[in-house]
């Protein structure tokens, strides 16, 4: 069994809550429901459980991928959320071995996800314009495990790539037609390309975008995810769920 | 850059049509866009072109795997679809070195997804009562290349299971309210579990035995993707879309 | 044109709020856009323009139905949104002439709906076990201006009902199954009833009853109203919806 | 009790199926569950039984106005559904001694809706520029019973527009924003119009020109409406649902 060691990024579970916290020696974390000598933490078995000085009982795990993405990282920018990550990246085919170019990186929830399908042999090679969310999303890239799948460029589209044959594209900016042409050039024939856009303008004009440079099977959806009051004798639906994250778009380089 | 060998299943690409075909030696392959003679395709590299008698062209690919769980495999069963085995993978937080439980395995779809985020190092543990179910599973699995990372056993969870500290657990049969108290007992605190069920009535009656076997964070959710008609001027969604598939169902082990 | 009168409800709609006010004379009705004299109101016309104190200006509407529901009805349940009684009260088929069962009648936003399908030779036969829900919906009712149309009964409706020999019937009720043999024989050979309920236990309850009593072509739907953002550049949904309001049942009396 | 006379249109509704029937004296029925004499409906009470030559029993129904509209009507046009027509209607706020602009008349099936609300003392003006559909529709309407509320033009909206001041409008066209501002021109001030396009591009041409028009209270929705398996113990969503019909447009004259 896996045990805490100094520098571990936990998940502390409650009945009540969860806590995300950086094991340091010597710490103590303060919460509501009491605090933990972070010291005790150290050399437990994770899945074991831990007692704050109120009484109040936590399971001490390792944070899921899940986790991380929801609640470890942090966000300079709107991140790409589950629903949609885990699709693209399994429309994509993402596996390991394969070779993905992603454009920005905004705050890397979508690299992790990616990166974990493509370990341990794929690479991202991932180019941000913004220095600023570049060495963000670096850094939560790193608290998930995934520094060595992500390469990191601090770079536009349009400037000057070294890489070439990629087996995927995935590209979330803001004007994303006038990097297709390039994207095209990059991508080995038949390859993968998906897209996230906010609104139905943008969806518009990378559809067009896509049939100037002979992508072919261009798909445009939507996923919604509804979530239910877990009650067995009233079941039924959230009164409120999110009605919209982005389109995605995927299209294959053709001929 | 990789090349075809006998014995491989490619994709081949058209502009009107894709075809999955198992490259046999001495063999042709006809379709209505003319014939390919397989022996052709042996050496050829992944990614260039071949084309048919009637001079319609092909790009030769390797499946990926959206296109292997879509078109390549066998099916036996109702298949968990991509965007709820992608989505149900991330929420369980699904990476290498972790342990799973499945039950049942269908007809493999979802034992692929998921052997994808455990490679190379996490593994599933596969149960399935009917031998027909499992053994055509186990050969889509090898079909997508993770065979190592799918652990098949022809039993039912009713029965000894051998193994336990499982780190997450995916449970996809008729009546899944009877093996909760089981599942319980091969997990790790803190870990979760996944379900899918087509009904209402399921769903209610698999909350209620979460609770009762005190399982914690019990969240429902269904997972709804609306397909666009790709056309630049005049965008808009199709005019019909599958509207249900299932409920899905996740919890944690608690305390 | 139609001139406001003291004791109207009128709909004072400025360029960034809308207020309803009862105009009484000799008062004053403030608001932060300023105050308005309402004796200056009476005699003016309707959809001409008023200035408040501090020379905002508002037009002067007859609320219409719409409004009335949404903003102008003192509400002592959860109503039935505009969503809903509009798509039943056109699935139940109403016109004038025709003869409604209703129970129970709640705040009577859904009266009001059908009262103005039916207006002004149907009528609603309403049932309300609650006397306080039965007087305010009634007040509500007057305020729509379909009094005449609707015919309230202090009663429940496993209690004696004198009428029979209805076109159709609205049943909004905690535990509609009590009802539905009731119904039955209350309604013409052929007519539809409606339910709504918010729970998915709810409708299996409701269908098991409908079929026991030999109702048939039963249905079940759910209205989703999904919002945009009326921004023409970068068109998109807004970022939450409402997920659920209830579920609706439709069956008609079969043989 | 009414009865079935020469010349009516009913529903006869049997177990397995419904039929719309116009009833003419000495004609025979004809349909795989038997046929039926005309003559011996007439005299007939509506809502009681009659048989097919091989035994089969039938309801005999006067059509509600769901059934008319979803059956009864000649369609040459593509319909607006009842999900979208009994929403607008609503939104509109239309009700009996409103005067209403509708351009253009489709099959009628906007209109019937809108009458049925606007009934007895409102009415409609319909513009439409296809003689052929507005012939057709004005049939539709007739036979809904609405002749009297529907007063149709064989004119574009662009022509000259005898009627002002209307209280409401509802716009159906392709290209629907060349006739906004003559749209403004005849509505009172604080009136709603509604609109209903199936392309996002067509969403965003017309909220340009509503903004450019000074109306207010701009808002755009879509209705979804999803059915569910009428199986009490086994209760789920259909596999296919309707995904789109068209966008939904309201706004409000402004000052």
């Amino acid at each position: 069994m896996e045990k805490v060691k100094e520098g571990d990024t936990v998940y502390l579970k409650g009945k009540k809550a969860g806590f995300f916290v950086k094991v340091k020696a010597g710490e103590v974390f303060s919460t509501h429901l009491g605090n933990i000598n972070l010291d005790s933490l150290i050399g437990k078995e994770y899945n074991s459980f831990i007692e704050s000085h109120k009484g109040d009982s936590f399971i001490i795990l390792k944070p899921t991928l899940y986790e991380i993405i929801m609640m470890g990282i942090n966000r300079k920018t709107q991140i790409v959320y589950p629903k949609d990550s885990a699709y693209i990246t399994l429309k994509l085919g993402l596996r390991s071995g394969l070779k993905v170019l992603e454009s920005g990186i905004g705050s890397g929830a979508m690299s992790i996800v990616m990166a974990n399908a493509l370990y341990p042999d794929g690479r991202i090679y991932a180019y941000e314009r913004e220095k600023d969310f570049l060495e963000n999303a670096v850094k939560n890239i790193d608290l998930a495990g995934f520094k060595d799948v992500v390469i990191p460029h601090h770079k536009d589209l349009s400037e000057d790539i070294d890489e070439k044959d990629f087996d995927a594209a995935f590209i979330d900016v803001r004007e994303p037609w006038y990097y297709i042409s390039k994207v095209r050039e990059l991508l080995k024939p038949g390859s993968m390309v998906g897209f996230l856009v906010p609104t139905t303008n943008q969806v518009s004009e990378v559809i067009k975008e896509l049939k100037n440079c002979q992508f072919i099977d261009i798909e445009v959806e939507e996923i919604l995810v509804r979530p239910y009051k877990p009650v067995p004798d009233r079941l039924r639906p959230e009164d409120r769920m999110v009605a919209h994250t982005g389109y995605l778009i995927f299209a294959r380089k053709g001929f």
